[in-house]
């Protein structure tokens, strides 16, 4: 089978790889209905995490069910089904408080790589959920999107305790950002400024809910936020960067009070204890349990209330994965869709 | 009148000083009944915070209102009322919304200094609440614990999301961790973890509520708090510390999912953000919003359903101030009464 492996910063290459077989008796193997570039699987490509060995690429994924290993019963072989980057077992204690992505049993959900045709996935009764029937083809872009980028959005919107009435600043207009923006909206928020300043961004931004755009970063973002909201700051913020300036700028742009929900895989923040203890805001988030949304999430995709889809403005053969790297590197692609 | 000056590290020294009047119309005068010795009046005194003039101290503080401005209308003189640490108007969108120590018109509740006969309160509507009658004498230190370190405990439960059901851990064994305890018993928790290595903070702990003490501190104090969750962590923890080691044995003795109330204030704390991404705990605190919980707790001392003031474990003259100083400075006193 065809699959993406990345040999080091820059060097991504597409391979004839081997077809993953079951290991364990919960596994799964899917035949994927398509894959696609995720904004982390910049960090190696940008030499910011190290890359010691050629590692498959990709943990986002759906497809169908190929086979099953002896224990799997939850899901069957012909089965559509959408999972996650981390494989949970969905029934120890954690999981249960809706913390999949720490489950006492994860592991990866994508191990052999979710950048090619076939992929085993682990724990398949806690970590695949099945569609009601077979999508239709226009519907595996949004059931993607769920793997990951919506599933973080929604958990993004969830740990800033988004809710009616309330004022939501969005910093990151990555597909993570955008579809953050599109959670609060679903979740109720009153008003949803999105920071973003590329505009085929924000257009995405106002199309989801936004309604207000802040072009300005830093400092200046932060005032102007204030300066929309009675000079108190949002509600609940949304970080969907990981970086020293945006998470500041995310707390900064939070009134006393407010929440403050992060998922940008943070890359050398330290939050500086005196200010973040006068600041008066909640902090929380981490690796989204993207296990927990997705019924709900598939659910909405399916009867067509949402299209998350919408974030891949890149759609391209899985032969063309160095060149969707080099699109969303340069911020020319929001995110690329992989197809084989 | 008589009260309590620092003039540096280790330099306290009780003084005639002038008793306050009324500046502002929004003012009030109260005769204070007893003042008190904070744990954060330590770091002055341990040269952690700078004194760069003689600074008049005490933020604690409940007595009889002997004065008021014309502007004031919410108390009268002869009320015996009960303050905090920060004024603030009562009637801002943050005050509404619990956060009163993030006013907008915050300003220090004490300026005149609290360890002293006589002590002025701006914003006196929106910060003082009087008691239902003038308490019996045997209730002034439960009410002038309520005023800040029973408030502060109360903060980092409520922060900490303590309820019905929960495993709490408690990091810092002073007043404000003590008081922590006590609020976690009264808010429902079921088992209360009290880290502490003092005999007779031990013995308050488990009078306030504790269930389990545990010695350790550090990675080891962690590893003991899993062991005693089924190696989960706390689903709650109070750090009453401020300290980087006390942050992070918070962070860590805490399941995912899990709550960090936090109300030390922090000092040279900078929390590292892998960790605390991949943690999946919620963090909130800072200064307590004590005047929210005021008439709560007021009302569960008056009552004698709670004894706070078990706390001061010396009771001395204001004239001997350096001495509680000194005692709470070395651990020989938990909290220090100064009386007039």
């Amino acid at each position: 089978m065809r699959g993406v492996v990345m040999y080091g910063a820059g060097d991504v290459r597409v391979e004839d790889r081997p077809r993953p077989t079951i290991v364990e008796p919960t596994d799964a193997i899917l035949k994927l209905a398509a894959s696609c570039v995720c904004g982390s699987d910049l960090w190696p490509y940008r030499g910011l995490d190290a890359v010691n060995e050629p590692t498959p690429m990709g943990h986002e994924y759906c497809g169908v069910v190929e086979e099953v290993g002896s224990a799997v019963t939850n899901v069957k072989v012909g089965d559509f089904v959408v999972g996650s980057f981390f494989a949970s077992d969905n029934t120890c204690e954690i999981c249960l408080s809706g913390y999949q992505t720490a489950c006492i049993h994860r592991q990866p959900g994508a191990a052999s790589g979710g950048q090619s045709e076939y992929l085993r996935v682990p724990l398949a009764d806690g970590t695949l959920v099945a569609t009601p029937g077979m999508p239709d083809a226009d519907l595996i872009p949004s059931l993607l999107a769920a793997s990951d980028v919506l599933g973080t959005g929604w958990f993004a919107a969830k740990a800033a305790e988004v809710g009616p009435g309330k004022t939501v600043a969005v910093v990151g207009d990555g597909a993570v950002g955008l579809l953050g923006i599109m959670a609060a909206k679903q979740l109720g928020a009153e008003r949803i400024i999105a920071m973003s300043r590329h505009a085929s961004r924000q257009a995405l931004a106002l199309e989801f809910g936004a309604t207000d755009i802040v072009t300005e970063r830093g400092d200046e973002g932060v005032a102007k936020v204030k300066e929309l909201t009675g000079g108190l700051g949002a509600h609940s913020t949304l970080e969907a960067v990981g970086t020293q300036e945006s998470m500041m700028q995310a707390i900064r742009a939070t009134r006393p009070g407010g929440h403050v929900g992060f998922v940008g895989v943070l890359h050398g923040v330290d939050i500086p204890g005196g200010e973040f203890f006068m600041s008066h805001v909640h902090i929380h988030g981490g690796p989204a349990p993207v296990r927990n949304y997705l019924p709900d999430l598939i659910d909405r995709i399916m009867k067509r209330e949402i299209n998350p889809g919408r974030v891949f403005d890149l759609d391209v053969s899985i032969e063309d994965a160095a060149e969707a790297y080099k699109a969303m590197d340069e911020r020319r692609a929001i995110k690329a869709l992989l197809r084989f």
